[in-house]
């Protein structure tokens, strides 16, 4: 079966990407960080067609990633502001950002700075963390059914888990750490 | 002007968003770090068209995200693996699953638990940090010219610096703490 939308997959990362998975979405999100608000900003700024400008602002308005305030009078009808649950998403947007930096740009080339506003010093690179704060590679990590798994996807799990090589093992919590 | 490519955009997040902005991309990605490899796995997986499957897994071995390896003789002509680069995206695939996690699925209905290979223990929610480890809210974060900017980025770092209410402020260093 070819699926044509990911929005019945039980996976927080499909279903993610299903709403945050489009260049034009990812760009509005970012400028959304950066400040823009109204619909004449996002359009000079990304110089994205007027139609799709307002399909995707739509669509995150209608994914409460967006939600529409009151305007400059006489200029915009709509400003679009980030909600708390669009916010939550700067550890995406600084992660994407960050590897282009690392990746594409290279050390001692990165267009932007990005840093902490009261002391002008640059942030930590946004990195995956243990409890106790020591990073964590992607080799130590296991994905482990969880408690809303449904049974296709601890099926899923298992198929991982016998492919040999593979991250995805369940942990074994009786073995003995080395 | 409408752009129609990312690739010319002075921006790590752009031209980031230019490689992985696309649902089928992203789960190739997230199926990689799950640990699939060959191309009739990631098919089982995703249930996608052959052919956008081979257009993405082309697309990003070009990239330099995937690289081909020899198959399983007979089965699968290659294997697909993470390079460093690829693995570099480790922040960027649990952000948005945890984002998930929290903003769809929500606590305690998690489809799939992100753990510590050796102690099965939880991993932290992948977040912005400060240089001593302090969390750091997109309020109090600033974007500056980097040492990669060009003319154009300089002028759009000052027209968002002129719009009230934006985060994106070039930091003041003599400013002091308050």
């Amino acid at each position: 079966m070819t699926r044509t939308s990911l929005e019945n997959f039980n996976c927080s990362f499909a279903r993610t990407a299903d709403l945050i998975g489009d260049k034009w979405t990812l760009l509005i999100i970012r400028d959304a960080f950066y400040g823009t608000h109204s619909f004449s900003d996002f359009k000079a700024s990304l110089g994205a067609a007027p139609t799709v400008l307002t399909s995707r602002l739509q669509q995150l308005c209608d994914k409460g990633i967006l939600e529409k305030v009151q305007g400059r009078p006489g200029v915009d009808r709509f400003d679009y502001h980030l909600t708390e649950r669009g916010k939550a998403l700067f550890p995406v947007v600084l992660s994407i950002m960050q590897w282009g930096d690392t990746w594409i740009f290279g050390e001692g080339k990165e267009p932007i700075r990005i840093v902490e506003r009261e002391t002008g010093a640059p942030l930590l690179p946004v990195s995956v963390q243990a409890q106790d704060g020591h990073p964590v590679e992607p080799r130590n990590v296991a994905f482990a059914p969880g408690p809303g798994a449904s049974a296709a996807t601890v099926k899923a799990l298992e198929k991982m888990k016998r492919r040999a090589g593979g991250v995805a093992v369940q942990p074994s919590r009786s073995r003995p750490s080395v």
